[in-house]
């Protein structure tokens, strides 16, 4: 069922893959390392998972393997950047450089990014901040999946927000959350097991409550934060809408149900209202706030104080990254655990462009 | 009951008692305007009925009603402000002019407060933007309330995070909600009818689930967004120790379990890691992303959208601000409805000061 490959093996392979598509030998790195952190850190359906659904949005004429990403507007601490179609998995982190450089000048830098794709997991981008000694932030907006409070159409992509903050002795804090009660992935994870999902995950096409993992294949839809009215689902509406705003309306690419779908096979929505997918980042200079070392000191009490949370029996309070972080330690060592099906998609890529996997 | 009093008669009653403390002119109408905005948008429990609960802070002296509120820290698009012990309602407004002042420069403004208190609805900062053409955000963090995801212990307070976005013909988009399943203020009024709460909005002092409304008094604790595990509750914590982070870590007030309470009874936690309690404050010039016509016509397209969504039968999908844009539509023609208990917190008030109510 499951195959583990060492971690130099599939970059090496990514990596070629991108090259096939034309990637710059540069470009290829970046989109790689992007992918293989999300399989690295245990997020699985943002990993190589998702390498053949990028190829075919380059065979369909949606991902530009060269693209020119540049600044179309700008102030000193803001900039909107057109993705020319590229990556997202590269258009993110070019757009966190420049939001960067921003915050080297003025403290703070914000970017907010039109005509791109799919970038891969929000946090491997904020935290880029951190061995600036900057608070990363990043948000993008997403195929429509989920249903506001009270609808039964699909409104709004999983919307991750991710945020990463420096520290001193203890690992950095990086939370990385999609907007909804569970991402996508989660769900696919159950339909492979044939599971129930809790209620509060996803609705049936009418709205009504269901525990079926396939319901999004059905008209069904998964649910903001919260769930449902009564547990705050209107709080994970509010913030979805936030992440589509400034990923989208902010920069002028596409917002709420004109997002272009990740899958090739799905037509894109008719009479755009922008281009492209957005994408929101941020980064903020620690010592914008404090000398350095008082704030990372401050952030290193934050967390110890945190870990020493008193539990239920049993249990431990975590930090936001701890979860990730014991993946990647893993994984580093013992390679990277893939199913069968996603094996399949990689051999079919090697087959496709004569790559070794 | 409940008393009906005009808006005019409580603004100026409020604004007597501000005064009695000694409050200036001009900051005696800042607290009212942003306690009675809490009112006549229908959120009851940051309105007046905290009135009193102002006055025992400058009581035990932990309220200075005269501050000298300045900036100790700043870049061209960040300030750390120290608000002198004085009030929220007056400290939280001053810093969102910096950021305003800020953003007017550079594009966006970000001011992280310490040596704060209590600066009731986040919304009303936020909301400040609007005038200006700017997107407004406010948070800030508070007394500690909530469990964090596994723990038994408070750690967290409600911790809220409020976004406003200028739009054209349409209402703004205004987002105001608290990281936790449901604000204290939502309890208190269950506690008042005596009717059980939901799950997944409080638990029992040893962290098991519960539904009773008055939970919090026997050592229990309010749950983050999600409510738990399986919800997503890791979600609300991160979100919520977000929000810690950059309102106190970032300024230099008390952050986590060391966040003053707001009820002057409860004496301060010992060892205090900072001053006072935190807020973070920031503003977006429209146009330092788009050019501000356009960005209001989008804003507009995104709201008329969102409104015409498909909804259950009988329901309709809500904008963010909806529901309180039409309560202070109702309440300023009508007057606001004070609960008898509030009622007979200002007449001590009145009698107090020599006020008349």
């Amino acid at each position: 069922m499951e195959e583990i490959i060492p971690v130099e093996r599939l970059t090496k392979f990514t990596k070629n893959i991108f090259l096939s598509i034309g990637c710059s030998e540069s470009d290829a790195d970046l989109a790689t390392n992007v992918l293989i952190k999300a399989d690295l850190r245990g997020i699985d359906s943002h990993g190589v998972a998702r390498l053949i659904g990028y190829v075919r949005l380059w065979e369909t004429d949606r991902v530009n393997p060269k693209p020119e990403i540049k600044i179309v507007h700008e102030t000193p601490s803001t900039a909107v950047v057109d993705g020319d179609k590229g990556l997202g998995l590269v258009v993110a982190p070019k757009a966190m450089e420049i939001a960067m450089e921003k915050a080297d000048k003025v403290g703070t830098g914000w970017v907010s990014v039109k005509n791109s794709n799919h970038f891969g997991i929000a946090g491997y981008h904020a935290m880029m901040g951190l061995e600036r000694d900057m608070i990363g932030m990043a948000m993008t907006n997403a195929s429509p999946l989920v249903a506001p409070t009270f609808a039964t159409e699909r409104m709004l992509g999983t919307n991750p927000i991710a945020v990463s903050i420096p520290t001193k002795n203890q690992p950095p804090f990086v939370a990385d959350l999609a907007t909804t009660t569970a991402a996508n992935g989660k769900l696919e994870i159950l339909q492979r097991k044939d599971v129930e999902a809790p209620l509060g995950w996803v609705q049936k096409k009418d709205g009504s409550a269901s525990t079926n993992p396939n319901e999004l294949k059905d008209g069904g839809a998964l649910l903001p934060l919260g769930g449902d009215r009564e547990h705050g689902s209107h709080k994970g509406y509010a913030l979805g809408s936030i992440v589509d705003i400034f990923s989208a309306v902010f920069s002028g690419a596409n917002y709420g149900p004109w997002a272009p779908p990740f899958v090739s096979f799905l037509p894109l929505p008719e009479n755009p209202v922008g281009e492209g997918l957005g994408h929101f980042v941020g980064a903020m200079r620690i010592d914008a706030w404090r000398p350095a070392d008082e704030f990372k000191s401050h952030m290193d009490n934050w967390i110890s104080r945190f870990r020493e949370t008193k539990a239920i029996e049993g249990k431990k309070v975590l930090i936001p990254g701890d979860p990730e972080r014991e993946f990647e330690a893993k994984r580093i060592k013992e390679g990277i655990p893939l199913n069968s099906k996603v094996v399949a998609d990689l051999q079919e890529l090697a087959e496709k462009f004569g790559v070794k996997l």
